[in-house]
């Protein structure tokens, strides 16, 4: 029997780092993930990686020829595809496909994770059949994807879409980038616990928060709390819904999307973000734009929009070098 | 001798209305303007300015046949030609080309004058040959034209670039479009005549400012005082410099342009402007981005880039119908 071919997709988190393999009908085989613990350096992150990759590989090789593998991750230059100054990697000036190049011989691309999300929420989930919308990534940071006319903005130097790193308050919260006042800050899975504690400090309520330590806190735990009513919780995520409605719907006077697509952990606490976002966007939305936008769940697990989409580029970058060659085959 | 063409391009502003008038080689011929008066209604307004259009037309009408009129103005929905609640104006839902052929029957284009200010600036100002740069026109509002891959940024119903109306102080200034703390209120005209007033109120500073009422305050009197050293004009002059500094860092952001063209009163104030402006982006530029986008002043005069723009859009247009024509002739 002749063997398929199979594309593996990387996202490269400041958490975790997460793979999957799909075959070339899309269909999603298997996936993994490991911490991305890019403290230790990018040389112990790319081999402790690859060897993980190379072992899971193993039980699809015999059925399997790997095709090529694509990487998505924060901070990419679109045009060197050099990742540069990722501030939630605290990796300088890393050519990531080099690096890969020691444990694979197939076809590697990068690219931006958020893009990358944007192009797998535009083939296979929420966004599907739509031209002009942005998808954006609540996770440890904050990273968008932005679609123009059905294609990606990359801007002059392919660094377009950072708006996590968009001021929306001024002398505000201290940002790794070294701002203040970033987006970011507010709005990720570390800016809903930087809120909650600005929040034990002001108001005086009582809340289990209140016997949590900061680096013992999550998202999660968060979640749980506001569920159960806990005052400090639900405020944290009334006031983080309201600062997310204030910058879409500055997104939405800059772009006039169809709609807004929101990944990740943070937008994973359905109505309790979701209320306040629709309540505020009702506050701060221009009349011009009311009933113009949709603000959606993207429909895909967490993670694979970035997967799938940097799979599609895989396969695209393929389908060039192909049509390139049997252009210079002519000659 | 055969008569040459000539198109007129219009720009309607909060206080002015400039129209000029362009041979078939886009040289500019002539120029006119009146006083905007949009809250004596629109129909004395179109009926005023056709009248005075009509009357500088004779002096060219054995020389020149009209060949179309375009008209730039505030919250033009491209999609549907339609002026939708031009907060500037107090119009809502104006078919402007339909009450302007009543007066003239020639074809006429309409489009919105900030994304007519940047067709102008790129083809014949300071963003010719860029394919990413935006333009931001600082008048009795702020309008701004995003050009992204060589193309204008419409957005999904053609609303896009309403920049002046993203929130960028949480319970700010009242804006006229009802919400608060949009950026008009701070850059513009009007802003800067607000900040002065608010320093009015915070400092103590002695100034001739203290002397004049908010109604007979002008621009030219702030920057004239400015140059002389007045305090309050001084900062306010530093204050609205920082706060465009960080807008136009937010929009290099999102954009990644290669420049950001300024246009329009508060751009001639030259230094004045201009260096606070140089000094806050170098504190709010994320360092991805430093070096790398440039801030110019319009190379063209006051309104001409929305004349120049808008009359290319009629050439664009009457080409179009040309070819649609003689494509319909080949059937």
């Amino acid at each position: 029997m002749e063997k398929g071919n199979l594309r593996i997709g990387i996202d490269i988190g400041g958490t975790n780092t997460v793979w999957g393999f799909l075959d070339s009908n899309d269909n999603y085989l298997f996936e993994n993930s490991i911490q991305t613990h890019a403290e230790d350096g990018v040389d112990r992150f790319v081999l402790k990686l690859s060897e993980k990759i190379q072992n899971d590989f193993k039980k699809f090789s015999d059925k399997y020829n790997l095709e090529g593998i694509g990487i998505a991750a924060p901070s990419v230059n679109h045009l060197t595809g050099v990742i540069e100054k990722a501030v939630n990697l605290k990796w300088i000036e890393v050519d990531f496909i080099n690096k890969m190049k020691k444990y694979f011989s197939t076809q590697i691309v990068i690219m931006n994770d958020a893009n990358a999300a944007a192009l797998g929420e535009g083939s296979f989930g929420a966004a599907r059949g739509m031209s002009n919308f942005i998808t954006i990534t609540l996770g440890t940071g904050l990273g968008s994807g932005i679609v123009v006319n059905g294609q990606l903005l990359y801007g002059e130097n392919g660094l377009a879409g950072e708006i996590g790193h968009s001021i929306i308050e001024v002398n505000g919260r201290k940002c790794s980038c070294g701002k203040f006042g970033c987006l970011e800050t507010y709005i990720s899975a570390t800016g809903l616990k930087r809120t909650v504690f600005n929040f034990l400090c002001y108001f005086d309520y009582e809340s289990e928060l209140r016997d949590i330590a900061f680096n013992a806190l999550t998202s999660k735990k968060i979640s749980e709390l506001a569920e159960k009513s806990d005052p400090i919780a639900v405020k944290a995520y009334e006031y983080t819904g309201e600062v997310l409605a204030r910058s879409l719907s500055n997104l939405v006077c800059m772009f006039n999307p169809e709609a807004i697509i929101l990944f990740g952990g943070l937008s994973e606490s359905g109505e309790l973000i979701l209320k306040p976002i629709e309540h505020y966007l009702d506050k701060y939305l221009l009349d011009l734009y009311k009933g113009k936008v949709k603000i959606l769940k993207s429909r895909l697990q967490n993670g694979k929009a970035a997967i799938l989409g940097v799979c599609g580029f895989v396969k695209e970058t393929i389908e060039k070098n192909k049509t390139q060659l049997s252009m210079s085959e002519l000659k």
